[in-house]
């Protein structure tokens, strides 16, 4: 397929590559061309705009920070959403909130185009390797279609609903099941510490207990609290806690410990943490226990 | 080695089964008789008392509920107290407090007899396939001394500390992340629900994103809602988070999710979930979101 | 002066008749203009919209249920800030955000008229009797000028600062302290019901130790579980509770109790509450008790 | 009446004084001899011991810090219980726990003595001046043969119930919407600082809705954190937040603010302030504010 891909940071760039070498042909846009080298010498074509980038392509593949950033490219003067075709679809990949998804599905049916949100799970590492899990939502028809762009990425694609922002829904849940974890790692850490317990014993423990990667990778993190340089930003760990009880809010379920969640990163955000890894959120728990 | 083994319940049968096919000679004393019949026919003594179950013993080893249990099986007028001899130890594999595992210590000392905590982790099928992880804390002769035992019950033995009740913190801290994880699982389920997603799409996510057995296992649990029979009680879940709560306090390491998850323990309980699975903690977040 | 007077909601109505009373020259307009019959009565003068009601204004007083109402009434096709003079100012009474006050002061700004945030403490009968409490702030000289409209409808005038915004913040937080009270009566009535206490005992108590109104008004709906009908609607208390959440996110300043009471309310609203008096609230905390 | 009162910390001297005004005689005792003195001066006789101070009293009033001060003085070697005569009782104005109320209550009837919890609201000052409010619980004969005492030291008396523990309950209750009040200033302020409005705005306008001493007084000291010398020791308020949640869990009744609070002085204990004032568990919240 022609496709275009917008956002070109440590995970869009894993996963343009990919979609190059399954054969696909990219045109990619990046706010800072910078960026856009290392694909360019890896096949891919370049555009000076979104809509530039979108007016051969199939689909529209977005990896972008945030809302705002959604909105730029999409509804921007030389966006997405006045370049792409009729029978086109845009594929959101970024961690968006489920209101904008509702508001990027309703634009671009408006406009004759298909829209499917298909955030991932996974790190950069994971984006490069291709093992990223993509959770797709969106009409059948068009899942069925842009499936073979999941799998290009991903090693794992989870259909999660028929309307886009589900796939939303179901990837800030994700995050803060992560969050939870990170947390509940910081508080055993800091009351272990306090006990001279060696923090990789428990470290260890709970790899027996789990059997996880995502466990084993964290606990290490937090047992050598060693929050730089970050994986993922606090402060983007921030923003999706944000998201997801938005959701929750949208929903009437509420989420206590979403909210927990919330107000240690932004203590964490508050005391000079925001650029570091989202683990250090541990720091809060070690701080409110004199460490 | 000759050994005593108090407490058959679910957990305990398994392990004292697992000592018995390892070639160790084991003595059984349970407060219901019935329990012990299973163990006679594999092999093992019966005993009327802690104390008669000792006499020979090198080793006592106590598998019981909670504090009070202990305290009436070591200290009572036929406790373990009493008849345990002077180069034997008293191995405690109970989910007990740390305050507890303290007062054992010194207690014992002064007896003339050792004291080694080693609390596990796992359910009862682990108990009965020799799948259980141990923690053990004490001094390092003891551990040493005793490390057979260990490695007769579980897959893994992890060592916390010299000091006994360390093994008793680290377990508790251990139950405190599964109890966190039960608690995310609830609320993303929740919310969720309640954005009309199917509940085994987001297990499966989970599972995809974790790889983690117990994740897995409780994924499911809390998708199809299957809180009985239980695997572990709510009640003694919540037993655990008080403890681990007054581990946090002695430490002076405050622990807010560890509270979270005690309220939402004592509101299932109020609710009349005490003997559902701890799981069943889930339903909290299901009510607070009108489900 | 001559006022217009916009939104004459039960707390909307007794500020115009105090305003009409202190012989101001009041032109009123309600969505509903059942509404303004009574104030004609008085000696309004009714307009047909808001701009309307602006043309010879000195002043816009906007009374409104929430940012969308307010950004109708001020940006909409015959709205505030089109009919405004040049040197009139809209003072906004209504509990908005911090961000909607900071988007009126600098738009007004633009359009060379005033603006001034003066949200009010009082429940509907406290309106009546002008009997309020106004929170304002704006420029200085803005502040002078209209502390008579100020002194017309309330008993006391506290200035929060020189940006509009900061009135509003103060707003936000005042009614994050009364929640926190409401849930603070609720858990303990909670608590004291099971304990087979006279829930009026309690607040006997508590009267003698506060010796507040606030505490023996609520302490007696709490206690008397006189939830209907609602003098402040529980959506109404969520909503100000997610707006003190947001001026506390854009300030850094994490607050712990704000969270856990939004996410009472929200269980609350889940529950069907959202139309009962914010003090049902309680109901969240007798609920998770089994009452 | 001949009374025995036992504990002369800055409550216990004022109530002390306050029975001898009253025209009782007040036979005094406490471990550390020196402050017996100025009661001495004020005509009270001084004993060796709890049971010396009993052997001809009516009545024994305790005022001790917690739990264990009170079992060391009642269940002691020359303690309360073996000197307090048949017909006599003994009254607990300490704020212990609704446990150790119970047990009190059991042991001292077995032993034909009468038992009244009778803790008090206020602080030294108002012991002092007579304007403690007394809640007193126990049987209905008992309540009313001592009610002159209760008059004698405070300005009001609440009787709780017939169970002595339920006024244990009400004062860690009342407590407890005390420090609620504390930490909603906390969270305010922190807020209102990182938003450039001055404090005192704040306390003005707190005073101004809630129109309650309480709130005027701590709102001050939080506005200048004025933190020392301690009116009420932060670690005592620690305890009495762990009590109310003793009690809560007893009565299955979850307090989620209750444990907020619990973990926010645990963390203020952690960082050094353990002997400041209670009010300055508001420095959490501006630490968690990077202030």
């Amino acid at each position: 397929m022609q496709l275009a891909f917008i956002g070109l940071g440590r995970m869009g760039s894993g996963m343009a590559r990919n979609l190059l070498r399954a054969g696909h042909g990219v045109t990619v846009y990046n706010r800072t061309r910078e960026k856009t080298k290392a694909l360019e010498a890896d096949g891919a074509a370049v555009a000076d705009s979104p809509a530039a980038a979108c007016r051969q392509a199939e689909a529209a593949i977005t990896m972008l920070s945030d809302d705002d950033a959604v909105a730029e490219v999409v509804f921007g003067e030389s966006g997405v959403a006045r370049a792409l075709g009729r029978n086109a679809a845009h594929i959101s990949s970024s961690t968006i909130s489920t209101r904008m998804a509702r508001l990027l599905a309703t634009r671009h049916a408006e406009a004759g185009q298909g829209y499917l949100s298909a955030p991932v799970f996974g790190r950069p590492e994971a984006a490069e390797q291709k093992k990223l899990v993509v959770i797709a939502a969106g009409p059948e028809d068009l899942v069925a279609r842009f499936r073979p762009l999941f799998e290009a990425v991903g090693r794992e694609t989870v259909v999660a609903g028929r309307e886009p922002w589900q796939a939303n829904a179901v990837k800030l849940c994700g995050n803060f099941m992560i969050a939870a974890m990170l947390e509940s790692f910081g508080e055993a850490y800091a009351a272990l510490r306090k006990a001279r317990i060696d923090p990789h014993v428990f470290g260890h423990a709970m790899d027996a207990l789990f059997a996880s990667p995502v466990y084993a990778n964290y606990g290490r993190i937090v047992a050598e609290e060693r929050f730089e340089p970050a994986g993922f930003q606090l402060k983007l760990g921030l923003k999706d806690m944000r998201l997801a009880l938005e959701n929750a809010r949208e929903c009437a379920a509420p989420m206590p410990l979403a909210s927990l969640l919330h107000d240690h990163f932004l203590a964490a955000l508050a005391n000079g943490q925001g650029e570091m890894d989202w683990s250090s959120i541990a720091r809060v728990a070690a701080r409110n226990a004199g460490l």
